[in-house]
């Protein structure tokens, strides 16, 4: 399983993804969920995957394999608009599923796989889309501003607490670390290494990329810190009538 | 959908339930999910139940029937231990199940459930089960004091974070809510009003029984400071090391 959610607010964008990857107990793995493709001064995309690993890598792939082709095929530099991008990759996406599904033999087999495409072209506005695993995708907006794809629940509350538009890129992003040592916490399938990428509007390159371990620095310090403060919350409480 | 749990500290039990029932979004109803079966000073155990409305009601139906039956057969006051219990609960739901799906047409009738039968029976232990919607049942353990049934995710986090054995039985229940609290903030399919229920080992009866609206009193109260709490945990988190 896989833990990639992203958060788009006033100021910019935060991408945060775990690394953990398995085909059942016996086959885990660590592998980078973030992928970024920029254009200095001109576009800048970073893409979370989730799903079939081969699947993940081969839309990564063709999407590079696209970038070098120069015979003017459509590519994420081509495209125009950012939905333009996310609708490139769901195509991506579906073709290749759709090669590893007519390979296959059995019906168990599922190549299905889903993305999170953020980033901004010069001259408009930065933009967050979840591409779905049939290839269709969906924005942000101003009540819905962050995207999860994978094992999304354990992390979902905090979100839902923290997030709006107005809250800043470090806290969207301190939260984004919190979501993410949530479901650590209850799901053994998300694992660290730990990617976080910061990214400040309109200037189309990365502000801050971390890679961050549970019990080293930050994370280590961020994870004591929340817990302590959960616990003070949570003795805080109210009491029941029959107590003192 | 549904979100029960139930949480076995070393003074007692702890169950709670909400009551929002739906078949698709235009069938949405509130039913208590929370039943209780009482022998004063002999026996007592609390049902939660999660799944297809009609298979829980069928079951608590033929709990009540097979007591006042008379004719010897097995029921909650015949069986010895609390897994027989559970035994007696799993076999009763595999077996209205069965009936249910031979009468149904089509293959996307879904009539399964899931319980968690807790309780206590003179002179043995206070005790918590979940009974799959196989008809088999796992008990908790001192590292696994709770359990739940229904749509767990969201609010996992904050049980694994504060329940122990030697949790208080108030403190266990204060989480309890917390951890409805975080489940309906995310998830619609989850509503009030919420049941409580708090036992503490040997008095075999109830020793609180709440009914709590999310917006009044208790609950209310319980909810903000929560919120306040959290608010303040976040805001005295670390700081990123380019912040001041």
């Amino acid at each position: 399983m896989t833990y990639c959610h992203a958060i788009k607010v006033k100021d910019g964008l935060v991408f945060a993804s775990d690394s953990r990857t398995n085909a059942g107990v016996d086959h885990v793995n660590t592998y980078s969920k973030m992928h970024t493709f920029l254009v200095a001064g001109e576009r800048l995309f970073v893409l979370l995957s989730a799903g079939n690993l081969a699947t993940t890598q081969a839309v990564v792939n063709a999407i590079r394999r696209d970038l070098l082709a120069g015979d003017g095929r459509e590519n994420l530099n081509s495209v125009k608009y950012l939905f333009d991008a996310a609708d490139y990759v769901g195509k991506l996406s579906t073709d290749i599923q759709r090669e590893y599904r007519a390979r296959a033999f059995g019906h168990d087999f599922n190549p299905e796989a889903s993305f999170i495409l953020g980033g901004q072209i010069s001259g408009q506005e930065p933009e967050l889309f979840l591409i779905y695993p049939q290839g269709n995708y969906i924005a942000t907006s101003d009540t819905t501003p962050y995207l999860q794809i994978g094992e999304t629940k354990y992390g979902k509350p905090i979100l839902d607490r923290v997030i709006e538009v107005d809250t800043s890129l470090e806290d969207a992003a301190r939260c984004a670390l919190v979501s993410l040592d949530s479901t650590v916490r209850s799901n053994v399938s998300v694992g660290p290494p730990f990617e976080l990428a910061i990214y400040r509007r309109d200037t189309l390159q990365i502000d801050h990329h971390l890679e961050l371990m549970p019990n080293k620095a930050l994370f280590a310090e961020l994870k004591h810190s929340w817990n302590d403060g959960l616990r003070r919350a949570f003795d805080d409480l109210p009491r029941f009538d029959w107590e003192q």
